[in-house]
């Protein structure tokens, strides 16, 4: 293991971690705020610990697969211990179990709160809570390693561990070229929205707020109401923009290179947005009479369907008192959640389609013992491995979750709170149903379940592998 | 597909349910019920469709994989339409879809019931009830294979199919010789606890009742409490039988032929009484203060918990009512289930060892990818097929249990409702938790959803690929 290495990475994640709080820390003076300090001395210890951190350079720079993903784990540990920070030496959230909590929702771009009154928080701390969102979505160590290039494979093993699928689209040959891709399509379509909101008459401070929780499908919100408030266009333009950042970045590449056909011919955007259609229509036809007119229901439904298949989490309606059809369709929405590449969160589409195809293949091989084929999507055959490793995440995915609901039952909340409590932070999503509806939040946990749901989100953010290994005995063997 | 030779074994397996109906017809003669004309109609239809079936012989008695698993699914609802005749005619259930349910409930050693009021259930009906969890236990169709041996692997494939764990673990060389040495201790067994039971006082009805709801881990009672209202020895005679119905018979042939050590150092049945002592201990002081002392604390938390892993569904009280910790302990016992090659249903304790070694060696693989090794159990290496069947199992569960959740969901009741009806039926168990609970029942639910649950029967007691492979278009392909 390389530890000086993963130290200095560290190092180097703080530092980055102060820069990022600058913006909440100029919301900070043009509110004139004096939580602002609380931001000010967070960003001190960043700087200080991150200092001391990179004092000492690596002597080399090589990195394997159990540092990468070692690395990433910890990365998002220390910026989310650092990122708690301002909260509490601004007195806004007290416990410091608390504000970790609220800071792995952010940055895991979840959404779940502890929060029972969001309206009363800061401007300055509200914007560095929504702006984690952002940060969260696209990940932060492929921008480190734009900086500090690594040898063996170390590069292509935290891409890896950080971002979304079963495997890593290279849009170019390099990783380094396929990240800045990556980033400006990022903030490209998070201006486009950014504009549209603005024209739609919302305040620049909501705007970017609203902007930072679809961008990232985080779905922190200022408003108690989450975006019950505003009006119908931005709520339209929020669930297309929701559903937009649900769908794998390639293709966002391949229409900007004008490739239409590969572009439309994606296996994964296609079913994705064929499950959205259906569960529009199915729910739109259970919940008919709940709101005024055709149009206004198909709406409500496409908001909520969107705002949980992306992950996202913002609410425009308690759909906890939806009939018991939708919300299961929600539940396994939440499940299945978007696309790989995406900046969503869940099982993803395209592990689900593997999946289905890894049933009928089997089928199959019992059947015809002697009819030997491989697994193909979008023409392409998918490698043993990476098909092995689709199966044991959902093996993983399982397992934690039915730990975490032990563990969390002894709350004795009801099952449905307690199972969908998983699921929201598992899946990165937000809300879930009855306590953790809509209209509810996460405050009443015990630090314990508080402990256990920021071990899911964390799980849920980075597809479980990294930080199992993470805990895992094998990996600190010598 | 060798469609005589299907229609040829169907033919004898309903000649041989008119048999077992028999003893149900004694009964009715003994207690001179006139529901014993729907018996003997039941059998006369059996008699006639068995004899036009077998009219012609097979030309050929070669049976491939796709033929064995087809006719396993067949026989089995073949056997379900035939074995709710009784009801029906009888007049105690007039539906026929109800009847069904009930029926399949039977043979799938489900114990979930739609009847509100069991004890105006007349006693042959009961009994024949009762009787057919004693014959779906073992299942029937290695019986019909020692009468009729078929070439092309066919004898191996349907013991597969309808044996329950993810390999055959064959006891001789032989099937036959392995099918009669399986059925010698299954009736052993049985006869040594009805004579604990007829020991105990209980009348010797009662205890063949209790005998087959133990012996084929099914759960069908014949009072409305269940077993609430038998004495606690009678109830600790069946806690120990349901634990010892639960574990894999490989064990009990290695007791016999005295082979002590490789008996006790079976894995599976190690994990398995450790799961249940660890259960037993945090449900016992998770529920302490809601019995009268420490003792009868610790027996009632027993019994559920044998009653739950070894998927039996007996109930001595309404665990609905503990907390949520235990419930969510029962639910997880539910989808581990019992020993594979047991009479019990669920995932089963071998099947979760697999999937739990799968995880682990994932993450070796992704930390030290030049690190080659296989899975072993008790010091044998695993096929690789067998471990990916054993993958695809698990995502094959996942898909029928959300699948069935999202179309009983309509029904509009609550969410642990729908989940534990699902749950309860898949693995073969009979209560759930709410609406199904112990003191509750299915009788509320549409006949869609009743469907549904009918199939997830027979998909959990044929352990799901025999049942997809029916209804999968490459089965039917040429």
């Amino acid at each position: 293991m390389n530890y000086k290495l993963i130290r200095y990475i560290l190092g180097l994640v703080l530092l980055l971690e102060a820069v990022l709080m600058a913006p909440a820390l100029i919301v900070a003076l043009i509110y004139w705020e004096r939580e602002g300090f609380g931001l000010l001395s967070a960003m001190g210890f960043c700087v200080a610990a991150g200092l001391l951190l990179t004092l000492k350079g690596p002597k080399s720079k090589t990195m394997h697969a159990r540092e990468g993903f070692v690395t990433v784990s910890l990365c998002w540990i220390f910026m989310s211990a650092f990122g708690a920070l301002p909260f509490v030496i601004a007195g806004a959230i007290p416990n410091y179990i608390d504000a970790v909590f609220e800071i792995v929702s952010g940055f895991t771009t979840t959404g779940s709160t502890i929060l029972t009154d969001v309206e009363t928080l800061p401007r300055c701390l509200q914007f560095w809570r929504s702006f984690t969102h952002w940060i969260g979505g696209m990940g932060v160590l492929v921008f480190v390693m734009s900086i500090l290039p690594l040898a063996g494979g170390g590069n292509m093993y935290m891409m890896k561990a950080e971002s979304t699928g079963p495997s890593v689209g290279k849009l170019v040959p390099k990783v380094k070229g396929t990240a800045g891709l990556l980033y400006r399509m990022y903030v490209a379509l998070s201006l486009i929205m950014l504009g549209l909101l603005l024209l739609g008459g919302m305040s620049l401070f909501d705007s970017l707020i609203t902007v930072f929780g679809t961008a990232g499908t985080g779905g922190f919100g200022i408003r108690n109401d989450s975006m019950a408030s505003y009006n119908t266009y931005l709520q339209v333009v929020t669930t297309i923009f929701m559903i937009m950042f649900g769908i794998n970045f390639s293709f966002y590449y391949l229409l900007w290179k004008r490739k239409w056909k590969s572009a439309f011919g994606m296996t994964e955007v296609r079913v994705y947005l064929l499950i959205i259609l259906a569960s529009i229509v199915l729910i739109s036809i259970n919940i008919y009479g709940m709101f005024d007119g055709v149009l206004q229901t198909i709406q409500q439904a496409a908001f909520q369907v969107g705002t949980i298949i992306t992950t996202t989490g913002f609410a425009t309606t308690d759909f906890n008192l939806w009939p018991s059809f939708s919300k299961t369709i929600l539940v396994i929405l939440m499940c299945i959640g978007s696309c790989a590449g995406s900046t969503g969160g869940g099982i993803k589409v395209q592990r689900i389609l593997i999946l289905v195809k890894s049933i009928r293949n089997e089928l199959d091989v019992i059947t015809h013992p002697h009819h030997v084929r491989k697994l193909k999507i979008d023409g392409h055959a998918l490698e043993r491995s990476t098909v092995r490793l689709v199966n044991v995440f959902l093996i993983a995915y399982a397992a934690v979750f039915a730990l975490s609901l032990l563990v969390i039952s002894i709350d004795n909340y009801d099952f449905t709170t307690n199972f969908t409590a998983v699921a929201a932070t598992l899946n990165n999503i937000g809300p879930g149903l009855e306590v953790v509806g809509p209209t509810g939040n996460f405050a009443g946990f015990s630090y314990l379940s508080k402990l256990v749901l920021i071990f899911d989100m964390l799980a849920g953010r980075l597809e479980l592998f990294p930080m199992l290994i993470l805990f895992s005995r094998s990996t600190w063997r010598k």
